[in-house]
């Protein structure tokens, strides 16, 4: 469950890991429809690591050399002040992008990037991203589509630590982890641990188990754990939606 | 004030209005530089217009047929929920771009826009920017780096409104109204109303009020109605910039 989701389902039939490595590009929104040279080019240049959890992939401020295709695992990409604090800026999974923003600007990250879980990423020079901008037009159109989008996902949040009580993001958050096309009851399981989505969303842990046990007051829903059950999607939607200038489902989980 | 603010300066000799439409283009950072074929065809379609105070350019969900350059005057860019609460995301001023994303995702406009003082606005039609990315890859590039650098600042807003406390966050706003080279004492003017800053800042107005309070208290800044004195940058950074994962002046400053 991420603030950026601009990917799109590879084969259905197939596990992340069988996916080889020109499917795994093509399911990204990327890299749609790019010239196959520009494809070939990518591929020839990417390299694929397992990195174990905790590993730090880069740290803000660093010159951005690569960017990174998540194939499996989970990333997160965060801030931390003179003072120490932290901030999460996002938390990312399967086919979702990172570092690929600093090359257009100053060429530095503007956030460090540690792996959470054990996961599979396919690194890419950051040179070869930006030749790709430049000799393929669809590629460029792919990336301003992909910025923009994020840019929105960003706005979004920021009206919600606006407008949206603690009870309501949260609403929001498992909103985004349920299939929009389920009818009735819906299990979810929880994507990470409680503190890192309460960091997530931007709450100290003692607020986000306050907010959690009034969500449950106010909805009806039952939380076990990592485990959550709704009764239908509704019994969310009215509680979160309604202080939101989007409606359910936001158009970028359709 | 803004968020995003990627302006340059056009030139100093000149006040906005005597700027000629070639000049206005070239100041801006998406224009740098670009074919001058890109750069006729942008200026023999922009359209100025003169828009009172109030008045909507665009809602939230509208179809972006236009984009705009502020050539003089305030926007504020804001999102209506259901409820009817306001999240303000941005308040633009000179040279800053307006509706620019939007065709290049779903093509409709993902905030409301609404002149807060007389503005002197360039519209350009739309498809116009898609039809010089496509063909200018400068133009892509400078597209490019504009969204980066939004994103960046923000990335840096969810930061600080995860880490910062409110007199924290009215500190930063001040600070990036500072000329970062002056020495010694200086006098601010508030760019637009207490009531506005406050929701720029994601506060109530109450809030705004007795945080602002709290900051004269623990910095010794002065302000009487919209005049802010400062003893010396140090007077603020010091108290603002330890929350925060970047250091003063901010790169998008310099």
């Amino acid at each position: 469950m991420s603030l950026s989701s601009f990917q799109e389902s590879p084969s259905p039939f197939k596990s992340r890991s069988e996916v080889s490595r020109t499917e795994l590009l093509k399911s990204s929104l990327l890299f749609k429809d790019v010239n196959p040279a520009t494809l070939q080019e990518l591929e020839r240049t990417a390299s694929s690591r397992t990195y174990s959890k905790g590993s730090l992939l880069f740290s803000q401020g660093d010159q951005a050399n690569h960017f990174y295709l998540i194939k499996s695992g989970w990333v997160k990409l965060f801030r931390e002040t003179l003072d120490g604090d932290e901030a999460v800026i996002d938390v990312l999974n399967d086919l979702h992008l990172l570092g690929e923003t600093a090359i257009f600007e100053n060429g530095q990250h503007n956030y460090s990037a540690e792996v959470i879980e054990e996961s599979v990423l396919l690194s890419f020079p950051s040179h070869i991203l930006k030749q790709a901008v430049e000799n393929d037009s669809k590629m460029a159109l792919n990336m301003l589509a992909v910025m923009s989008r994020f840019r929105r996902l960003q706005s979004n949040e920021l009206e919600h630590r606006t407008v949206q009580n603690a009870p309501q993001r949260i609403g929001c958050f498992l909103l985004r982890l349920c299939n929009p096309n389920s009818k009735g009851a819906i299990t979810l399981h929880l994507p990470y641990d409680k503190t890192l989505i309460a960091a997530r969303l931007g709450m100290q842990p003692e607020t986000f188990s306050r907010a959690l046990a009034r969500l449950k007051e106010e909805t009806g829903i039952r939380v076990r754990g990592s485990t959550v059950e709704l009764d239908s999607i509704n019994q969310l939607s009215c509680y979160s939606c309604n202080a939101c200038s989007e409606s359910y489902p936001c158009d970028d989980l359709l």
